[in-house]
């Protein structure tokens, strides 16, 4: 995190502990919050503030998705088969409580060829519900088209409707979530955003909220009456908020973005990203034992590699000792290194230097 | 929050700053310090740290164990007529998804005489899976006798599961919830404990976990195979538990909780808090236009009061001007005093001088 957003974080506690957590001047400073909040992160999106709820972390944004969809017996539930195994878990666990027929398409073929729309396109069925997919694959860094798949899910009969995990793609990618027409778009601010861990969001779009019904509620997503009896749910994206956060960070979040501004516009640095992901990438190739999963230069910050023979935990065990963080992802099996636009060359040697010295 | 709290909030933000978010030894540094929080809380309430899930909040931890029984079209879910409104609303929506009959037990008219038990036992039908009750009740500050009124939900033909919603009774009442037997016992950390807001638990009887699905899923609960695809949950309560949360909070929680030790043992407390909140109680009876819900002296904190004929919110606006903050119920229509054991008895007659002249 910045150190502005650690400031930012120490102030708010401190506003906190002057104003106490529960008075009617300290629910206008949370409600405050948490728009400025919504507003940040919605102008990033492409969207505005309504269109947002604020959440723990991008499993939270997932699983509102995931859970909120009126489930039939019979109804299809199609997954790329790049997902995260938390999100494959909460499938697997719809798929068991309604009777829901569970799928995958195989995406990760297509990161050196192929189209990824088009196998979609094939995996799409007459009973198809809502369709899983990320927009940066967390496993082989490909950045998929989402306009576009977005677009043969919803040109459906029935329109099929998209959930997308965004923990890779926010912060990274110039965004416009109006234009893409995901439905469902979940993220974090702790991933590329160097924001606080521990607060993430949910874009439901405007068109789609009606189809998505609030599951773990709590006061911060209804309505009352008078005698304040719960009568619905509030009007816009806050319906999927459920109840007391660690308000404190969201300043810090706010501060973390801000941040990324003073470094350059968000296609500034996603090109520097990938002049960065791109010289890793060429290094990487140099070296005989090693595979890279793509045959051509990453598109974004994830390079993901192969060691035939050695140990991959042995590697990050090493590299770890020397101050270098990678990780092994076990499906494709391989070791995944994240290049943001902070790291420098001089880094990137690092590793590479790294990991020579582990093979020889 | 006490000033340690804040302390150890601020070290454990420098801790992630200096290990970084994504590491072995980040990993580590919060596995230990989920694990020390568990144990700390499980302390407090008698039971081991394999019985808690850390939640964000006492909502969550409701959540939980409103989604994740099996509930079938018939089933009968039954509500204490006290219960919050967002907790309403969560059963209200399981009413509607799943078909179940949703009713609830007068409990309100036995906060001066009455039996409490009797009128569960009175409310139970023969399709009743769960029933959801407080222990210390928000609106009427009763405290319930769970323990007896778990045993009539157990000792059914077929028993039925009690979730408690613990909001004002964690941090108040000495706890054994091994002895209560409770089935689900969901908590905040920053109502009564002080700590930060954020962090709450929710402690699953081990012999109620298998008829309990994890709902909202990510990767802190559950277990994969070699290939990263996922087999199944951890084996204790952390499979309820979901994906990143605000680490930094825990130690907080923990620094709060150690601070309460310092002040004296959970009986001493309650006791203080006791004979505070009775003398709020015998000043608010001196005052002629005043009703206090209560006949008899408050059992814990909460001190609920009526003033017929004149505003409620405006009394409460008119306090907060004077640094006081009491809050408004609607059911019963009612204002809500908080006495900590951290309370002063001048704080206690300067709420009542206030009151007076807000009256004059």
């Amino acid at each position: 995190m910045p150190e502005a957003a650690i400031a930012a974080i120490q102030a708010s506690f401190r506003q906190v502990q002057e104003i106490g957590p529960f008075s009617g001047q300290s629910n206008a400073w949370i409600t405050q919050e948490a728009e400025l909040t919504r507003a940040a992160i919605a102008a990033e999106l492409g969207v505005t503030g309504d269109t947002i709820s604020l959440t723990e972390d991008v499993s939270v944004g997932c699983n509102i998705a995931l859970w909120g969809i009126d489930w039939q017996a019979g109804d299809h539930l199609l997954l790329s088969d790049c997902e995260h195994p938390g999100i494959i878990a909460a499938a697997q666990e719809i798929q068991r409580r309604f009777g829901v027929e569970l799928s995958t398409c195989p995406l990760q073929a297509t990161l050196n060829g192929g189209d990824p729309v088009a196998v979609v396109a094939q995996h799409l069925q007459p009973n198809t519900r809502l369709f899983v997919v990320s927009h940066i694959l967390w496993n082989t860094g490909q950045v998929l088209p989402l306009e576009a798949i977005v677009r043969v899910c919803h040109d459906r009969p029935l329109p099929v409707l998209v959930l997308v995990d965004a923990a890779q793609s926010v912060g990274v990618l110039p965004l416009n979530l109006a234009q893409i027409q995901a439905d469902f778009y979940a993220f974090t601010g702790h991933k590329w955003w160097c924001g606080p861990e521990g607060v993430g969001g949910l874009y439901v779009r405007p068109e789609a909220r009606q189809e998505l019904s609030p599951t773990f509620i709590g006061w911060r997503g209804i309505v009352t009456d008078a005698t304040g009896h719960p009568t619905g749910w509030k009007a816009d994206s806050k319906r999927y908020e459920i109840a007391t956060s660690a308000y404190p960070l969201f300043a810090g979040l706010r501060a973390a973005i801000a941040c990324q501004h003073q470094i350059g516009s968000v296609g500034e640095r996603l090109q520097r990203i990938q002049s960065l992901s791109h010289y890793l990438w060429q290094q990487l190739q140099q070296i005989p034992e090693i595979t890279c999963l793509r045959t051509s230069a990453p598109e974004a910050g994830l390079v993901s590699f192969r060691l035939p023979g050695q140990s991959h935990k042995n590697l990050v065990q090493f590299l770890e000792q020397n101050q270098i963080l990678v990780r092994t992802i076990l499906n494709p099996d391989c070791l995944r290194a994240c290049v943001h636009y902070l790291t420098l060359e001089t880094e990137i040697d690092q590793l590479v230097a790294a990991i020579q010295k582990f093979l020889a």
